[in-house]
């Protein structure tokens, strides 16, 4: 199976958390981090959430930085990644930011007609997997499409669903100087879970970084 | 209210989870990081869990290397720190590993005399709080008994009661290179989470050991 090189960005708090029990979006990393992220975001040809991301943050996906689109209009990329929104059964709002030109909905066959009908003239629908979007088929579609270096920006549901089907890479985790607890605070890594042979992790770097750490992890995809 | 300085001790995969949602025992650090609890554990006066690590894991919470303990000897101190759990209803099995002398039990009122009858044979039991175990008052009666020094070994529970209270002064975590995921996986707090004023720490160290890293943290309790 030919799929783009995949990996996860994301900040957590010092206990691994992403957000607290009641999903507002809380600032964890700093200036630096956000440069480094914005750099991430603009080497890669998409940008992939899931759509709890989009229900909770309501994100651009876009990259702020006028000097890094300038750089990729120059080496003849489109100004933006693609923004693509895993959403099984298109929820996306229609008023979302990350609607519009360059963004692709990949949704399952159980989405709504009718919601298909609104939200395709907002953006690209992809229906792909019959109750939930097939990851594996998507990341196929996306390499057809010339996507090479997928960048996945969370939450912990979409993290869970592509480490689950051995589809990332790397992760790159800012940990956070602050504690957000709680057991029903979104983690790093959601869904169901592990409960035998743990994916095996490969420390790339670990660098301090504005007051928090920035941690590298390979993954080793048997 | 004097208290001993107080600091968590917890192994946590890379997504910041200390055990499966089967909430088995996982080896998640590697033999230096094991040998480096070790020696913390014999610098420490008390030890203290949660009776939900005492359920899962059921640890002695002794110092395993005689060479340590033969220090703590030398040093005029007993063979191994106080072991304390915190069990607001007396759930501790009798046969647990913790008991024998060096243990205390900290139950609250709420636990039954039956329970209290049969475990006050094994360990020192004191009640202190009405429904759930007041922990500034048992910290507080720890200082009294000379503890200057306590180290916190889990669970997320007791870890969430601890920082909500500001009773930790600092908190190392080591962080495996493995994952383990789940929405209901134990996190290193746990709780109900905090959803604003989120408690800020400052990086004291972070450095690579065995295959992941060890992140020292502080807390400043305003």
């Amino acid at each position: 199976m030919k799929r783009p090189f995949t990996f996860i960005n994301s900040a957590m708090s010092a206990d691994g958390k992403i957000s607290s029990f009641q999903r507002c979006q809380i600032r964890i990393s700093g200036s630096k981090d956000l440069a480094r992220v914005e750099a991430l975001r603009a080497g890669s040809d998409a940008i992939m959430v899931g759509v709890g991301t989009i229900l909770a943050d309501n994100p651009s996906l876009r990259v702020k930085s006028k000097k890094l689109r300038d750089t990729r209009i120059k080496l003849r990329q489109p100004e933006n990644p693609l923004r693509v929104v895993v959403d099984s059964t298109a929820r996306t709002p229609l008023e979302s930011n990350v609607l519009d030109q360059g963004c692709i909905l990949a949704v399952s066959q159980a989405a709504s007609e009718e919601r298909l009908a609104s939200l395709s003239q907002a953006c690209e629908v992809l229906v792909c997997g019959l109750r939930k979007v097939d990851l594996k088929s998507l990341l196929t579609i996306l390499y057809e499409k010339g996507v090479r270096r997928l960048m996945i920006e969370g939450g912990a549901t979409l993290n869970w669903s592509l480490i689950k089907n051995g589809l990332v890479d790397e992760i790159y985790i800012y940990i956070g100087a602050m504690l957000i607890g709680g057991e029903n605070a979104p983690p790093l890594v959601g869904g169901k879970g592990f409960s035998f042979s743990f994916p095996r992790l490969k420390l790339e770097s670990l660098e301090k970084m504005d007051d928090g750490a920035l941690i590298k992890w390979s993954i080793s995809n048997f």
